[in-house]
């Protein structure tokens, strides 16, 4: 594509992601393509899922913080990373600083669910709690990186993190270079951009739909305002998708992204049941999100050759 | 290898696997193989899932029957299929025939869990009821062949159904070059008779375990004695290996299996739910019989390089 092609305005290219993989290769697991044939009656199309639920951590968070971690100078690495988040970032920060041997200093408000605690305890760090609020999350995350100069690695709003994300669509482009239509759920918008950026710039023909929870319709409604809209309510049992879009991210997914699609709680309820069900994965409500959109909207995807990204898979069982 | 092989001495060889991975190639899942990660610390080895729950029909054995099916001539195809059978076999072969375009009679005790029935039902195919006892479903599956001329297709002591099955273990070998052990289960012996037989010809190097249910240990029980022992109790959880082993498939293990391991029902039933909490798959107590002998066995497989054959996807849920 010419130098004049929308894809290469963004703050992150095709050739940052293509780096990212060759980066990351060794550190996360090139997921398997699942083909959801015990769904087909249902969605009414080809459907296959991407499953970062099988990544390490149960999602694809893996994918950025690695790339975050391994990007960073020995000179940067020696002060450690920070990061604050009360899910799959988390513990996926925490593993690759554990990999690269350097300290990680997790933020994570005190009312965290608990395997999400336990996730980030069982690489050996000690999260730092906060209280349950976004201010007090950044300013416990500047203080640290105060005391310590330690490097920020924002969950979704930073470059390195979207190249990271990003490499998941390069994976499904080789594992199904048939798909005419992905579906990734969007929070921060962090894998969306990434896949956008990807998709957009090497296969423009493939639609990229974004799934949000309607209860956590922000993305959507910014797409329409214009402007990066806040969350207006908490409550959606897809927990990991109900957060705002960031700086970076908006305005890719505004230029990119060919449909945001949203699903009901009864209806991602039902997904999340459905993949256990019928396709044998468990995926946290957040990772079914996706599904739920395409049985919510079935007619626009009648026909299609789908590849929907599923990931997280957090249980808070008593196991 | 020569023909003085031990490996060319039985009812199957490898060029039958081999010609029956060509012929369903268009019909099975060429399944994925899941990096267990989240077991590395219990398992204290590297474990791979090959997932075989992931399958049409969410077991392996839509391998043997298509494989099975699509071997008969036109004239024989022509007259149908029939077989007897409590579990996955039944809808697999139903599959199989409807994808070929010809009869299946399915005889089925009427006390098969409803999700068995079911898997049938929703094929199209209306089950022949019989009475739970094995008297009653082979005179009825006799009687059904000889009013129909239906060709009977054997859940496991079977050529085609064996080759078949063996087609896991050459993707195996294609996915993970690298293993050293493979763990399957083994109820009648289909399954693992072509793993043995794949494996033994083309790896030798590699082991080959089979995973039994301590509660129906007759495959144990015959390797002792040296001839096919009938099972005492029908009474495991792991429903699908209640079955005793075949006069095709005893001579194969009893020559080329390295050890049968026996698993208690308690240690099934928490595999079971591991595979759920930490690798994000469903299988039936059956399939995870394989990961309850690694745990229960684990000196036998510490540092070891290990590939675990799961099958089986059903669970009997209200929903």
């Amino acid at each position: 594509m010419s130098n004049t092609s929308p894809v290469t305005q963004f703050c992150v290219t095709l050739d940052d992601i293509q780096r990212a993989e060759e980066l990351i290769r060794t550190y996360v697991i090139r997921t398997p393509l699942v083909d959801a044939w015990g769904l087909q009656p249902l969605a009414g199309c080809r459907l296959r899922f991407k499953c970062e639920n099988l990544q390490h951590g149960y999602a694809f968070k893996a994918r950025g913080a690695c790339n975050a971690v391994f990007s960073l100078s020995d000179e940067e690495a020696s002060r450690g990373v920070v990061t604050h988040s009360s899910g799959n970032h988390a513990a996926a920060l925490a593993r690759a600083a554990v990999l690269r041997g350097i300290a990680a200093h997790i933020v994570m408000p005190k009312n965290s669910a608990r395997v999400k605690l336990q996730a980030v305890r069982a690489l050996g760090i000690d999260p730092i709690l906060c209280e349950p609020d976004s201010a007090s999350r950044e300013s416990t995350a500047v203080r640290v990186q105060q005391e310590t100069g330690a490097t920020l690695i924002h969950p979704f709003n930073n470059r390195r993190v979207i190249a990271g994300q990003g490499t998941a669509a390069l994976e499904i482009l080789e594992q199904a270079p048939d798909v005419d239509t992905i579906v990734v759920p969007v929070g921060g918008g962090g894998l969306l951009s990434g896949v956008l950026i990807a998709v957009k710039t090497l296969r423009p023909d493939i639609r990229v739909i974004a799934a949000e929870p309607a209860l956590a319709d922000d993305a959507f409604r910014s797409l329409k305002s214009g402007k990066i809209e806040p969350a207006l309510r908490t409550d959606t049992i897809a927990d990991g998708l109900r957060t705002p879009l960031g700086t970076l991210t908006f305005p890719v997914i505004q230029k990119l992204v060919d449909e945001i699609l949203c699903a009901d709680e009864q209806v991602i309820i039902n997904a999340t049941r459905l993949l256990a069900e019928r396709v044998k994965l468990i995926a946290e409500p957040s990772g079914a999100v996706p599904l739920a959109v395409m049985l919510q909207h079935a007619p626009q995807f009648a026909g299609r050759n789908v590849v929907a990204l599923i990931s997280g898979g957090n249980m808070d069982t008593n196991g």
